[in-house]
Formats: structure tokens, sequence, C-alpha cells
């Protein structure tokens, strides 16, 4: 109801603050029997940590996931996997200077109002720092779906986009760069972009693509719960997303009818996909593939004006260390709350039919 | 779990294909002592029905509401309101020619595997007949949140847009023209597009945009049910949907923080909205905007390769009365969702805190 | 949220009161396939129905179920499930002369305090009515697992108890009498009790057993939904139930631990089953059986002293047609409660290991 | 889906099991603002805390529980609150005995099955240390609804019962002894038994029955989440939990309605209160009251025939500190379970009306 779960069976719920002595989660029905690769969930923890290339911020977080239960002899017992991730690096003392202030496009304002209180420390709840228990719940969703390839890169940094469609790209491109754009060219225009930007002391938006290959076919639920709209609230959950599109997304919309329906072949698959792998919300086997809009950071290493608690002018500066960019951190949040919702409707579809 | 129900608080259950006796649904939660106004229901569910211009489908459906529980001498009680809407224009032997084949873009093929035995009958469940029980219960949260404005509009058809900011739009006119676009010149060329695609056998697309006035700041949660979440899985529920942006977007994505950041007026309001309203998933008190891309209807006037439950070769080809474009109709869709959306956060707020 | 909803996968949302054009219901998450016998859940509903004895009330309800969607050529398609039952006898003007008043032991004075407005007629939606929805749909749920077997019968009527263990009746009796009573002789003395009641215008409480037979192993979630936990709320849920016990149940609170523990067989049966065929929440595959307790009906046909919703003095009379003892109508309930909790558990069960 | 949350709004998850790092949980929906008291949260885990009195089991387990989230500056922050609670206590090597067997009336076997692989140091999810989460969340709860009462206290251990009514007896003692029975003659009595019955390495059963006081008018929905059924199931999810009954309970079933119903006075208070506070599943102001039984704890300090994993016949001995009586030390339990069902009743009850 407060919306701290996401799932319907294999469901996360998560806590924490950025500036609590730790955040932390509970993943619930797991199913029974499945080893876990702890290597792999730490490995996806240090994609998203900060500090880990020279275009994030360099911020320390070990981001550690410390598992409490649900697992035992390396493998899941079916009963709640709880985990928390230590705060090493919490600096309370950085935020009095933003206590009563309300920073511009950031949720001070809204959290004050909402509650009548608010942890102003590093945005409190409102931290990306959230998205580390995402990543650490998705690890195990993709161990429990390992056929399942999800497959997620930077398609865009401001104005600076691939040129090519993703069949044209090498996924495992992807993280050879700091970018996480599987195109080499691209993927430097946009080191130095963002690198610029950082200078400015400005940040930048940028997109996210997300190709999941080999999906089994039928995943998804008819009416409320189709299998792109679960994705498309998946990833609009995540801090700073404005947008979501799937397969033929908004350019689809300019379409006709007769250019948009996707032949069959006579083995089910189709011909073209701008349908995204998804029709009438079921997955069709195709690969399944949608793009994420995320705004420019709020917090800038400039001075803007502003306004505190009781309504004074105020001004708001950045301090500290920030992501001038923060597509490249957000690749492994996207694929696991694409992992997540995968992994839930594989579960839920082994009951649709008898 | 199976995807037939929508809300926390408000809760929307649904029930029915387009060729039973009827469709209907159950709405738990709406709390008592709410007077209805029958009248507004019925009229928006003549705004989502077909045949009710020349641009959309001809199809006769009364599409009357029957409130069998949970009012009584015209108020809610409380307890759960159920309604049907019965089918009374079902032509079951229209579709026995496409009882084996798999239209392309349709959900015949994925209904079909998923379920094993699909109800063909002009698209079953998958008929976009099941939104006007969206509409209906739509209807009745709008009644609850009467403060709230839901303006909604259709701002593109194919390569039509509306060239202007909403803010210069008057919304009082969009009920004004067939395609319920509240700007005359383009309303015009809109409608010049559907007829010739009309003519031609084809379909187009369009984009749909919603713009939510005088919501109390407030409703939305944290983390994973963002108000801009929830709405987007709303929109994304809707048949046709290929994409969701709220605020600046798809082109926020395109901008820098410095640019996008929307400053603090004294009183809490904000200078620019690029938030879209909403700031950490919580309504701001600004307009909520978003826009919503639907792609061309699947059932063209033309003959497509395809082929049957077996895999051999067929011939599909749309017969009968299909809309030549959706977004008109769509727009009553769009409104009831998010009126479900906002009237749930709106309950849900009351809760937030002591 | 507002309580009109049961089950997790398998789940029934209902709506109704007694004197509207119908009550009814939706289940959703029955998975596809299922090939439906009608005259099946047709005959649990002439077992729920008012006046087929000559013990219970002399209403004429029908009690057909209509349903309106998820069917499809006698099978289930896996969308939700809607039907209607409907009030063919309703009789609003039987119910002017309770109004305002608010009949002892009835919901009157509740409903009114926690709505602010209260449908009177039969009760509204606190009327027994209800149960029929869950007679329907726990017909279907039987009809999903058929290898399991749900006996339930009257074990009870005001002091007159059957004084037998249940392993000595047989459950093909318990039909062959109006009281629903597999043991012959006591359920003559029931009948005769009942009779006598009845005759002095008053109403008699009762108790019922369900023994559930060939449960496989492993249904029930540990912690929170425990089986027995799941199936005591269903049956708290009925009308008129005052409590609840399962294996042992209150008399296993006086026992000693080496008198209690059910020592195993080889083949992981056990000798005896004070467990009740659940052990840690969990069934273990001996016999899941419980007991159910029922206060008499509050309507008895005597003047009674009561207060109008001003707080003045008043009368309350029954009139018209009641139950003098409700277990013998209340035995299909028991069992479609039953029905809905361990299918929904089955199907629960199959998601919990890989 | 899996069982380990509970709650509607106000909603708790736990994870845990006796033997790892950590237990712990996450309370999601508790409201804003409310100013926590920490010592009245750790003087009720003191109070299930095992060691505490002669006549408990004399395991050392500190049970301090450590907030991590939600809370900021001694206040709710609306956002989920995350806690641990340390098994400081954790000793693995005392159950290498116990490995590969199925100990009679536990939860080995049903575990072993259902996800065919179990933790099976000290019972695992299934252990009773699980319930110092609920304990936990039930203190913030109750500190949520101050002004409602909720006394609890044993009313019976084996066949030793408190011979008078609940208002004759003074709650204030209940605290004054071991067993927590506020009748000092009869918790004299039942002390005596229950250290003969640890004498005898043997367990004994036993009651608990739970009065609340001053419970506004309009708590609970009807039909499924009726207040007595929720109060039910959250009873029945305690281990070791066989019945649950309310009001007139069991003997209500052996009553006549003219001897059973609460005539009302003019104030709308009832005379009688057979109803138990609860009518049409609403409470109606008036002492909600319910009584628990708890079979006797399984493990026992005597040799016992059983089977290990395989089949082989084994023996079964209880090693270590257990409780002899549970119902002592469940006190706590029964009432923050009892504090979750009517906090999260009171929050929704705040959105039934407009």
């Amino acid at each position: 109801m407060a919306g701290n779960s996401f799932g319907n069976i294999f469901k996360l719920t998560t806590f924490g603050e950025s500036h609590g002595e730790a955040i932390g989660g509970i993943i619930d029905g797991c199913p029974a029997g499945l080893s876990l690769n702890f290597e792999a969930i730490q490995t996806e923890m240090q994609r998203r940590k900060p500090g880990q290339s020279a275009i994030v911020t360099q911020r320390k977080e070990e981001d550690e996931v410390k598992f409490l239960s649900g697992i035992f002899e390396g493998k899941t017992t079916g009963t709640s996997i709880g985990f928390i991730i230590e705060n090493t690096n919490q600096k309370s003392q950085d935020y009095s200077h933003i206590k009563d202030i309300y920073r511009p496009s950031h949720a001070d304002f809204t959290y004050d109002k909402k509650y009548g209180i608010r942890d102003y420390r590093g945005g409190g709840r409102s931290s990306a720092r959230e998205t580390a228990c995402r990543v650490a719940a998705g690890a195990i969703a993709k161990q429990l779906i390992p056929e399942i390839k999800i497959n997620v890169f930077v398609s865009s940094v401001g104005e600076i986009f691939i040129d090519k469609p993703y069949q044209e790209l090498n996924f495992s491109k992807t993280e050879s760069n700091n970018v996480r754009c599987p195109d080499a060219d691209t993927a430097l225009k946009m080191e130095n972009l963002i690198k610029k930007i950082r200078k400015d002391g400005d940040t930048v938006g940028g997109t996210i693509t997300c190709v999941i290959q080999n999906v089994p076919i039928g995943l998804g639920e008819p009416v409320f719960d189709k299998l792109h709209a679960d994705l498309g609230k998946a990833m609009l959950s995540i801090n700073a997303v404005k947008g979501f599109e799937y397969g033929s997304g908004f350019c689809g919309a300019k379409m006709k009818g007769s250019e948009h329906n996707d032949i069959f072949n006579q083995d089910g698959t189709t011909k073209s996909n701008l349908s995204g792998g998804i029709q009438g919300g079921i997955s069709n086997g195709m690969d399944i593939y949608f793009r994420v809009a995320f705004k420019p950071v709020a917090t800038i290493m400039q001075k803007q004006e502003t306004i505190d608690s009781k309504g004074n002018k105020a001004v708001a500066e950045g301090k500290g260390r920030h992501d001038p960019c923060v597509v490249p951190r957000a690749v492994p949040i996207v694929e696991a709350m694409a992992a997540l919702v995968i992994a839930d409707f594989w579960l839920l579809n082994k009951v649709s039919k008898i």
C-alpha cells in the first residue's frame, strides 16, 4: 500500500535512507532450491555503486550485500530472504546546509508537505541509494531465469544517440567503457560530453535501452497487468525516469497499421517486431525491447535560487560528489527491475493453465 | 494476481469478453456517502462507445451501465459496487473466419499459447470492449474527487501534431469536434487524415495528452508506487498503448540540469514545470501532464498474409466495423484510468500522517 | 482492502445485497483449461438455498448462477470469470418496519455507524445471501482439485452432539437427512430440537465439522499464511461464526506434549493426528479436520426490546421466513470456503520450489 | 503471497531463522509523525524473550531491536521502518543431532517435503523466534492507537482455568507473576503445574484471553475481512495455536437466540456482550474479547520414537532449553498481533466514508 513493495509472487520490499545505518530488503516468494552465485550478485552491486569510474560520482560506498535469512548452504530455502547493505559512507554533517532548504526538482518539498517531517540527510528515502536494494534482488531474480538474457545499455546522453538498430550492436561490449554504451565511437562522444558537463558543474539526461532475449511465450497477464505495463511501472519507479516506450513506442503513434503490423512466419515468429515482443500484454517469444528516459540529475554544482521551508528565498548549491549523468550507473538498475518483472511473471505463468 | 484488478484502496476488478452476455466489474473501496450523478456516468459511456461519429467504428453498442449493488437511494454505501454492461450487439457469427487464424499484431497467438484455449469471438478478453468497465469505474472515481480537473485530448494523429503548449489550449473545445482535439485547425487536419486512412482500408496511430489540474500536494508514494509510475502503468494497460512520458518526458533526457530544474516561487509553486507536477513520485501541486502513444489499430481492411493455429499460411482480412484511429475514443479511457489512479492515491494519502 | 476479495492466486471478489437486482462475483486466477461441470455447481447452489427442507427458512430463492465470462465451450479460458445470481425473491416492502430500528445482535447498528448510510432491506450487504457467491466460486474451486475430498457435516445442534470420532462416520450419509448430520440417530434428535425451537419462535446454534482428505503434502505457507490460519479466517468470515479449532483444538490446550505429539510411521504418516493434518502451517498429508461454531440466528420470532437510530426505545420482532438453525444450510458454505483456501494454496504451492 | 507479510495499510513483512545472523522485518504504512517510545518497545521485547523467569526456557536472547530506517529524530517519517534483531545466542552445533530427523509434531517433515531443503538449525523459519519481529512491530502499532487498551493474560494452563469472568479480574496484576495470570491464586496453581511438568521433562498447553477495550465503533470490513476473521487469522498464525473463539465462542453454539442476543441500551451500548464487541464483522464499541488455544510445546525432554528423512526409525530427544509451557511467553505475542490488526483496521476505517 505505502509503496515499498514490488511484485506479485517474487516480491521485493525495501527500506532505508541514505544516512541510516543500513538499507535493505526482503525478497518473498523466491522458490526453494535455487543455488545462488553470490559473486555474481556482488558484481551487480559493483556495477551500480558510486566511484567506479571517472565519469560518475566519487562517493565511496562499499555496497556489500549481507544476506541474513532464506539461504542455507548456498541455496534458497523458500522462506523470505532478508538482506542489508550498510551505509558505510554516511556523512550526515554534509547535509546541514540543506536541512531547511527545498532544492529545485528534488523531493524535499513534496516529502515535507506529504509527511510533515523529512529526513533531510542525503535525500533520505528519496535518495537513489535505495536502488541498491533493487539491484541485489534483481541479481537473484536473474539467477532464477538464467535462460533469459537481459541486455541493457546507454542509448543516448544529451543529444548524442546511438544511430544503429540494436540488432547491429554487440552487447558484450557494453561493459567495456565507462558509459556502458556498446558502440565504441558513440561511447567516446558520450564520455566526452559527460566530462564537459561535469566541468561546467552541470548535469545531463540520457536514455537507456533494454533488450530481453529468449523470453518464453506467455508471460504477462491480460488487462491491467500487461507485461509492458508492469515493465513500464518498474522503470518509471526508478529515480529520475521521465518516460517509457516499448517496441515502436512513440514512433509507432505516427505509423499506419499496414506498416506497423508484424507479419507472422510459419513458425510463429514475426518478420518485423514493432510489437516489441509483446502482444495483448503477453510475450510472444520475440525480443522484448524498450527505452527509458532519464532526466538530468537535479543536483548541480551551481548556485540556484530557491526557497526554504518557511517560504524565504534561499540559495541551493550542490556540494560533494554527484553524478553528472545518471544513465551509466542506472544500467544495472534497469536490468534489475526488468529481471524482477520477468521473474515474477515467469512464476505466475506456471499457474496459468492446468 | 491474474491482472484483472487495479488500485489499492479504490480498486476495480473487471470481467468480460466482447461476446459474452455482458461485461462488468466490481469497485471495492469507494467510500460511503458519495451522491452519484448517474447521468454523468452514462455521458462518459457515450463518449467511449462506438458509432458516435463519422470517424469511429459504426458498431452499435448501447453500453448502458447497470449498477447492481453498493448504492442505496443514490448514494454509495461503502460496500462493493457491482455493475454490468450488456453486450447487446454481439454477433458471434462474424468471427468464424478468424477462429483458427492468428491475426497479425493481435493477441490471438499469445492467448492461444499462454492458455491453450481462446475465445476467438471479437478478440475475447483482449477486445478493447473491456475498457468500457474502466470508463464506468473512472466516472465514479471522478465524482469522488470533483475538485480535481482531468483534461484529456488528442494531441497527434499520425504526423499531425498540435504545435502549441497545452497552456494555450482551451480544453472546453475538446468535445466540440469528432477528433477530440481542442485546437480547431489541427482537429480538422486530423479528421481529414483519418477519413483518408479509412478510405484506404488502413489505420493510423496517435497520441493523447492528459493535464490534471488542482491536484493536492502529497499524492503518490515514494519508491515503487510513485504517482507517475502508477499513472504510467494505468496508461500502458490500455489496449494499443506503446509509450508514456510525463513532464519533460523523452525531451528531458536531452536536457541539462541547469535548464531542467524547476525553480521555486516563494509560495511553493515553481516557475517552470518540467517536473510535470510530480517530484520524487509525489504531486507538488503544479499541473500533472503526460502523453500517451497509441499504435495504429491492428485490424485493417486489407488482406494480410498470416498463419493459422497449425502453422499453415493463411490470409487475414478485417471485416465489419473497426476504428481507423483509436485515439478519439481512447480519450475517455485515458481520463478514466487517470481518475482511478488519482482517486486511489487521494484516499491513500489520508493515512500518510497522523 | 475493503474486504470483498478472498484468496491470493485463485481470488474471489463479490458484490451484492439481498435486495438489489442481483448479487455476483468475479473469480480471478482460475487456470485455463478446466472443464466445468455446471450441473455440479448448480447442485451446490441448491444445497445452500433456502426452502429446501422443512427445517430451514421457506423463502424461495432460485439461486441460479449465470456465468458471464471466462468460460468458452465449457472450459475456463484463464480470464476472469464473472457471474451473477439474480435476486428473484426480493420483497423490499417487507422491511419498512426495520428501516430505522437496530435489531439486536444484527449488523444494523455497526453499518450505520461505520458508513453513515445503510441499505436496511433484508440486512443489505450483511445478509447471509452474500454466501451464495462463495458457494458458486467454491464449486469451481472443488473442480480444480477433484482428487481432494472435502467432507462437511453438522456435528452439533444446541446441546446435541455426535458422540463419535469422525472416523466412525459414513460421510455418504450426510445428505440423507435435513440436518446434514451423517449419524442418523443424532440427526433425528437434532431435527426434533430444531422443530421445537422453531415452534417457540426461537433459534439455536450449532457446530460444523470439516474433514479434508487426500490433501497433498506441502500446502500452506509458513509464518502468517499458515494453512490453518487461512482456513480459520475463511470460516470466521462466514456469517454467525464464533469460533474455529483444528486438530486437537481447545482440547489440545489441556494436554501434555507427551500425549499430544503425533508419532511418525516409517512412511511419513503419523499414528495419531492431533495436529489435524497441518504441521508448522503446512499440510502433512494426513486428514485436515476442523470445527466451526455458529451462534443462534439473531432474528427470532419473538418481541425484543431494542432502539431505533435516534436512540428511542423500540421493539424488534422477526417477520417472514427465517432459519431456526443455520448450520444445515451452512454446510455447503463451509465446504465452499474450504475449497477456496485449498485450491489457492494448491496453486501457490506450484511455485514453492524450482 | 508467500506468507511473510501481514496487514493491509499497516503492513509487517518479516524474515529470519533462529540461527542466521539476525531476524528482522519491515513495517510499511505506519503514518508519519508518530513519536516513538523506544523504551516501551524494548519492554515488550523483554516480555517475550526467553530466560525471563524460572518457568520459561533459560535460553538467553537479548532481543534488542535495532531500527534502521523510517524514523528521524524519534519520529516516524512515513517511509518503511526496517529493523533487525540479532541472533546473539545462536548455537548451531546444538542441532546436528536433529539434522536428518523429523521431530514429532514439528515442521521438519513438512518443510522438507514442501521445499526440498530445510534449515534444520533450531527449527529454521518455523522457530518461534520469528515472533520477536511481531512483538517489535506490534509495539509500534500499540503506540499508534494509544487510546485503545489491549489486555492479554493466561486464562488456563492444562486443566487449571481462571473460574471468573474477565470483568472480575484486575488486569494490572497480570505482570505480577511469572505465568501472566491476573488471578493470584490461579496463577500459583498454574506455576506449580508448570514446574511439575518441567520436572517430568514434559510440556503442557494452555489458553490466552485477550480483552480489547475502548475500541472505536466501525473497525472491520464486511464480508471476508471481518474484524474477528482477521483477529482469528492473526492468532492462528502464531506458533502452536490450535483454536480461536470470540464473544460467546463455542459456548454460543449451544445457545438459543433468545438467550444470545445482546439487547441495546439507549446509548447504543448493549446490556450483555455475547457478540464480543463485534457485530457483522464490525466493532460496536463494546469490549472485544477472544480466547486462543495453544497446544503443548512439541519439544519434550523425553525420548520419542520417530523417523529420519530416509524413513528409517530414529529417536528424538529434546535437548537444551525449552519452554515447558508456551503461554506465559505468548502473552505479548497475542498482544502484538491484536495491535497489528486493530491498528490496520483503524487506519483503513479513515477512508470508509467521505
